[in-house]
């Protein structure tokens, strides 16, 4: 099953779409796609679902409410671990984004201002629909496992690395964390070590790589930051990105500029394209995501 | 005025303290202390409150709901980042730590598995009543703090600076954000320059310091993480600590062990009292705090 919300930011009304993309109107069933409903997917009926009218004609926003937390991980291919020439992490680097910078697939991302280090990153997304805590057990870990998204870690490498920011600085601007435009249950998506992630900008592709190159896996990351916190239903975990990041590449590094169109596509996950803007020249968003 | 929230884990009923320490009943005003109450603070009338009866015998919580963000600022103390035998920042170090960590002003502490270096640090904390986005005015930015409360950002520092993880690792863990037992409005507080902190471990003062000694002080730091990310109505930022962390000192380093009794006292903000125990021997915290 594919879930989503369609709207206007923060009018969002939740939706099934269906295997031709039709759109089915979930408001019967839930006000919200919340972390009570994400705990109760598989439960969901959808067979007597009704189209929601005009709703193809609609932006998609994040495909659940804003997370309580979102849970980044850090060098977590080895293909990117090399290019950001660190060594592989033996155990995995965790940070977390602010749950502000939540977005949806086709929104404006907002550059700091004066930003000239703007950096992008196609990840692999992982939505809780259960508890867990200090969890050591990888099948209990994958059953809490609400589903999966098509992620953008939007990153400002100065404010990342060098500016004392601990990695937050530069992670959680508003707009730097783009989801959607569906969530895809486990069941439908299939193995997720077997996902392939692509981003381009301007049409040129900057990142392949697949989940399946990923130092961590998902049921590793969960037990281990499950460890460090409590994780709960509708947090997110932003599992890492494959090589081909501005960083990476030789000067003068490809940091996106205003003006630049970023693509992502995860296949079954879906896409994004999204307009790089310059904060003093546009409107700020919508509080809701 | 001071406002708390009393009763146990998860489900806390909002108060007013007055100043004879009587505990005023707040739900007919509002459900509970969360963003929106804290927006509208300044047109709360008292006068027609009555006493909860039985409070006085009951757990004081976090005095709000569960925060949007909880923003951390580290070495903002002279003396603290001389301790930690770091330059002076040039500009404020920012993390986050993970809103599952606030716990109430008497929860125990619940160390990491097997850490022999959990450490203390007593901040003032700050918390939004109004939306600060980008703000460079810091009288604007003042008048968006709802109140203040006495904080510890307690952190297990191997996680936190030796094992990849940003701080985040080190600072998130659930029970590593005690706050409370009120939150005081600024017009009860005075000047938020001139507070004393202090912190002891089994009677014995470790941190005795006054927010007079920040480097940045709460209007700048509202203006700075504004720049960063929205601050919004319930978001919490914890503003540093003086000198006296068990980092900062000779080897044997006086880290937390299982069994310490950790006191803060912040004057009028009010005190803390928490018991250090192992997370293997103690049962899980309630999910809200």
């Amino acid at each position: 099953m594919r879930i989503a919300r369609v709207g206007a930011p923060g009018s969002e009304r939740p939706v099934v779409v269906s295997a031709d993309g039709t759109l089915l109107d979930l408001c019967g069933l839930t006000p919200d796609i919340d972390g009570a409903f994400l705990g109760r997917l598989a439960t969901v009926e959808t067979a007597a679902l009704q189209r929601l009218p005009g709703a193809e004609e609609l932006r998609f926003g994040a495909p659940f409410t804003r997370p309580g937390k979102v849970v980044g991980i850090g060098l977590n291919y080895r293909d990117h671990a090399a290019e950001a020439r660190v060594p592989l992490p033996t155990e995995p680097v965790v940070f977390l984004k602010a749950p502000t910078s939540v977005s949806g697939p086709t929104d404006d991302i907002r550059t700091l201002p004066q930003s000239v280090t703007t950096d992008y990153e196609v990840e692999l997304g992982v939505v809780l629909g259960a508890t867990l805590r200090d969890e050591r057990d990888p099948g209990r870990a994958m059953a809490a496992v609400a589903g999966y998204v098509l992620a953008h870690d939007v990153s400002d490498r100065a404010l990342q690395l060098e500016r004392g920011g601990t990695w937050t600085k530069g992670k959680s601007a508003d707009t730097f964390c783009p989801v959607g435009p569906w969530l895809v249950t486990p069941d439908e998506l299939g193995d997720p070590a077997d996902v392939r992630l692509r981003l381009a900008v301007n049409g040129a592709t900057r990142q392949d790589g697949s989940t399946g190159d990923m130092l961590f896996t998902i049921a590793e990351l969960l037990c281990y930051v499950s460890g460090l916190m409590t994780l709960e239903p509708g947090d997110l975990i932003v599992t890492g990105t494959p090589a081909g990041v501005a960083m990476g590449q030789p000067e003068p590094r490809p940091y996106l500029r205003h003006g630049d169109v970023v693509e992502l596509d995860g296949g079954v996950l879906g896409r994004h394209r999204n307009l790089v803007v310059d904060p003093a020249r546009s409107a700020a968003p919508a509080a809701a995501s």
